[in-house]
């Protein structure tokens, strides 16, 4: 053990095993994670080479070959429960993705929600013995987040009861969907549909892609590889052209809508229904955005306490690079941002939790307020935890940039949730859309429920004139004090921008070139809410704990999560009236204070994540904080090294100094 | 050509090939550039596989063999003005890096200027013939931007008069240079020379590390590649181990310090010397931070102007998505970023080539303050790039993860120059250090001169109470107005560090803690130096410009820079009270009227830049427009899909099935 690291964690003023609990939900939930995780760090058929050392076919090869032994080994250890699968994959897989992901993200949970009995009878027992091995086609080369601008067409042949599929565009060709090119034998195709020569809309579609024998692709189906990518090396992006592909008129999933025998086109009974489905997947970004931000954090704060370099007070040892104000205001104020999103990533799926049980029973009515702020929540926590993986892996120095920090890996297998499941602009433009629709009701005089209800205050209180007074009345030391500031920020924001909105509307532009040249202040808006949301959401989290040091180390952790984020947007705090000049000096003044009072507890906050060794696969944030030494042997382990005299000498520089 | 591409050209205001003369610095420039690129663009052994689909082995021995061609050609063309071999290069090299680099950019130059009259005799024919290939070892693994701290050793042994070189720790091991771990077969050393029982620093040596015959490591040389990086696949970074290897004592570059014969040790004359490479690779930098950022927005832009996406009027085309006010946020203010940073690269080159001659002739007095200044620009200019590239690759959505795009290779190939050359904040820092030397200089009533000037108004001008009136000063229309108010700026958040220095002075810590404990405010005066800097570099340029359309659009470009900094850093410019409150919502709308009015020149903007097809190598980029037929054609050339069935479904997923 290095011995700086341990110094750090004796000074710790917390009981970190207990904190780990908190983060887990429960020192049971801590235990039974250990246990699956351990399971898969002591399996002998686990222990496989670094992936960084292979060429991307290989690491195809890799995945594919560890994704099949964790499905064997899952059943052999009887594991089943989702949350504990999770656990399980999240050692297995590292900070990469696995090859069969979208089976059992997308493909399975689609047939288990939209097969009616007879489908679900035929295709989930072959797709769960992965006799069918599935991905979910919906994105095109011309179109990803405007789901309507897809172009694949499906239709109706009434005279062989059958669908006929076609990639009618180049722009048609269905591209990105993992696990196409090479692995799926058959997809989940989004497509036009299209009977009795009316177009109904999007509808998702079987259609086998290869032969379930041979693996080769059936006629008409022109499948492949995307090619390499920023990220995602053993993922097997693909492409698919269908060219007339006919499919029984049942390949079409008909729980909702049907297509009947003849062509007559029966309706959902409602278009909410996918908004469920949504919401979990934001609420899992969202969590993700936390764990990337946190093994970060965590890769970042250990290698800082073991690095010495330079010197503060001359004569002196070199100091741990930690000890510079300006590497803890880097890093501190991330390290809160994971503790902030962890807790955000709960909250999102309690409520999801609780209000499926709602949907269940028929009432939707929460629905849209939740589907509107997890989209801005997923573009929120997503941009910011990859801008703050790449402060974490710069603030390493020249060693954030080997593969042995993990950092690169974690970036480029994150900063892709910026734009899947939604980009994150038009995302911030849909929260924005249901806050003007909020700020509009309120207006209008409705009473206004919910995490909105804060515009129910924006007429009165909200006038420049009546805040002008309120700037003393901000305690920057009170974090109810700071929520309600982030609060007032936000209604002031959505009434800029509905403003905005209004003043295009007068020059006669149609309401649609008011929205799009309101945009950067709806983006604006949406993100002062977003922010808002998490500050209370931390704020809350604090209320929950008992334990008087956890409670005094997160309500530091909390503070300088907000008032770091009013020394950010210091313009924003200023230009509404919410705060003075000299109460910003104040706030930079107690955010040094706090970087200093969070510096005997930095490393003991990160190991509170607990990601043990093997699960953060990175030199740099090694627990024993022996960096150097494990540096040099994963070096000599590249496989240039594997010959002392590289070929090219000989094919190259040998004929080139004799022609010189 | 894709005629969405083709109308954008067609509403261009100026005259785009009169403006590429302008970034070329005249037409005769212009004309000889695009001579030096066909050579390289009609060379049929430059028609090489895209990199993207190789290993990394394969890349490293395709880039030796570009090297080694290049090498050949260079000569056979007769290219050797620095300039024009730079050009060269670029085109062959695209967004990567060179396999002999540092035998060109660090070891000739050294032994350029580092060699007394003998060694050069002897050393420059040898490495100028690549008999020797040669590194500059300096960074060790726990040592890089802080010099003093090196650890590897040469003894004086005057018995045989020889020096012993070694690397004594594990962290003193040479890690990270360029073409070290199979490349060369020399390296200057850079090590702390003992002589007579006492260390005198760092000095250069040259040490031989492999058979000039058959490449092998010599005798205590243990050398290899330190394994696979962020980027820079194709480079053979290394390290190096030395245990005893002793070197005579003529291998000491010995042109102003030297070690005699029985080991006596004499002084260089100046230890300012070096400063002027320093500053050269720095403009080198911030020339490259303006072109990666022209590359990007070339490819973001061209990209945004093919693509249409969703609907801002219901039942109309899809628009492009340059349309969107959201996307103009993003790409314009980077656009006139990278022309703000192509300016004050060809400013600063002009000033070190000016200085030089200088020097040259024993002036030093200008070198400080261009020292200082460079090392801001650096750090100034390689952080937004670095964060502008990112969001450029965004803004192409999903497409922009494609390595098709080119951006993920701009970017890691491009993101270490805020590490590489000084670690960015520590940068920041040497610039504040300048500053805040300047600042008490002028407090205690010398006048200074250059560039600092401003902080002679320090006293009185700068004082609160004093600009409290100021606000209604600022024309948020006028670039000279602007340029005044970043230099006010600049000298309040000087004042500002200067005193929060004084303050922690008062609570009676020492010089060292008080900067460390301000080092937050220091960072931020110096990013508001440069920040000035840049504006008024920007501003300064638009006066030599005669042709009206373009002295228009870059004048648009200048305004759009200074006020979006302005929106961006609206905090400082509140709390500074250089600004009101009506004052920056009048720039909100100032704003967005600029996105407007650039946008009809959006892409002849970036077609002035000039890049070929053949150096953007990005398919999104492609001055045709024709994106998508072309990324399907890419695609299929993956090599995932050289069989219809990978392997592993024989190895992995049919044995699975067979199992479940």
């Amino acid at each position: 053990m290095n011995p700086d690291i341990t110094r750090e964690r004796e000074n710790a003023t917390f009981n970190v095993e207990k904190l780990t609990h908190i983060l887990d939900g429960g020192i049971e939930k801590t235990k039974r994670r250990r246990e699956i995780e351990s399971l898969v760090i002591s399996d002998p058929d686990f222990q496989s080479e670094d992936l960084n050392f292979l060429s991307r076919s290989e690491r195809y090869d890799a995945a594919v070959k560890k994704s099949a032994q964790m499905i064997l080994k899952l059943r052999e250890h009887g594991i089943s429960d989702p949350e504990e699968i999770y656990c399980y994959k999240s050692v297995f897989r590292g900070h990469h993705h696995e090859a069969l992901g979208l089976h059992f993200v997308m493909f399975l949970p689609t047939l288990y929600t939209q097969c009616n009995k007879e489908q679900f009878k035929k295709w989930v027992p072959l797709a769960e013995s992965l006799k069918i091995i599935g991905t979910y086609a919906q994105t095109e080369m011309g179109h990803g987040t405007h789901l309507r601008g897809l172009e694949t067409t499906a239709t109706y042949d009434p005279a062989t009861q059958e669908f006929v599929l076609n990639s009618p565009t180049i722009t048609s060709i269905k591209w990105w969907p993992g696990g196409l090119g090479k692995t799926s034998n058959h997809a989940i195709v989004l497509a036009q549909l299209h009977t009795q020569g009316k177009c109904h809309g999007l509808h998702a579609f079987i259609v086998p892609l290869r032969s379930m024998n041979t693996h080769i692709p059936l006629p008409g189906v022109v499948v492949g590889d995307i090619g390499p990518k920023f990220g995602f090396d053993e993922v097997d992006n693909g492409y698919l052209k269908l060219e007339n592909v006919r499919i029984p008129r049942d390949y079409m999933l008909m729980k909702y809508a049907k297509v009947e025998a003849d062509g007559t086109y029966v309706k959902p009974p409602s278009a909410k229904l996918t908004y469920g489905t949504m919401v979990f997947i934001r609420s899992m970004i969202v969590r993700e955005a936390g764990r990337a931000l946190a093994k970060s954090c965590t890769i970042a704060i250990r290698y800082s306490s073991v690095r010495h370099q330079s010197e503060i007070r001359p004569g002196e040892p070199e100091p741990q690079i930690m000890d510079y104000q300006t590497q803890q205001y880097k890093l501190f104020p991330l390290l809160a941002t994971a503790y902030a999103y962890t807790f955000v990533g709960q909250y999102m799926n309690q409520v999801y939790h609780r209000i499926t049980g709602d949907i269940n029973q028929g009432d939707f009515s929460e629905l849209p307020e939740l589907h509107a702020l997890s989209a801005g929540l997923k573009a929120f926590t997503t941009w910011t935890a990859s801008e703050g993986i790449e402060v974490c892996r710069m603030a390493c120095g020249g060693h954030g940039y080997s593969r042995c920090s993990a950092l690169p890996d974690i970036y480029v297998n994150f900063v892709p949730t910026c734009t899947y499941e939604g980009e994150n602009t038009v995302m911030m433009l849909q929260t924005a859309r249901f806050l003007i629709k909020s700020y509009r009701q309120a207006s209008a005089g409705h009473q206004l429920s919910g995490i909105v209800s804060y515009l129910n205050e924006s007429e009165g209180r909200l006038q420049p004139q009546s805040v002008s007074t309120r700037p003393t009345v901000v305690n920057i030391n009170d974090l109810a004090s700071l929520v309600e500031t982030y609060k007032l920020r936000a209604a002031k924001l959505v009434e800029l921008a509905a403003k905005s909105i209004q003043l295009e509307l007068q020059k006669r532009v149609s309401q649609e070139d008011a929205w799009n040249n309101s945009a950067i202040d709806l983006v604006r808006a949406s993100d002062a809410h977003c922010h808002y949301v998490v500050v209370k959401l931390f704020a809350a989290k604090l209320g929950e704990i008992g334990d008087t040091g956890i409670h005094s180390v997160l309500s530091t952790l909390a503070l300088l999560y907000a008032l770091q984020g009013i020394q950010q947007h210091s313009g924003d705090f200023l230009q509404t009236g919410l705060l003075s000049v000299p109460q910003l000096s104040q706030v930079s003044q107690r955010l040094k204070e706090l970087l200093a009072q969070l510096r005997p507890n930095a490393v003991a906050l990160v190991d509170a994540f607990d990601y043990c060794d093997e699960m953060l696969n990175s030199v740099l944030g090694r627990y024993d904080g022996n960096v150097y030494e494990h540096m040099f042997e994963w070096a000599r382990r590249s496989p240039l090294n594997k010959t002392e005299v590289h070929e090219s000498y000989h094919k190259y520089l040998k004929p080139l100094q004799a022609k010189l």
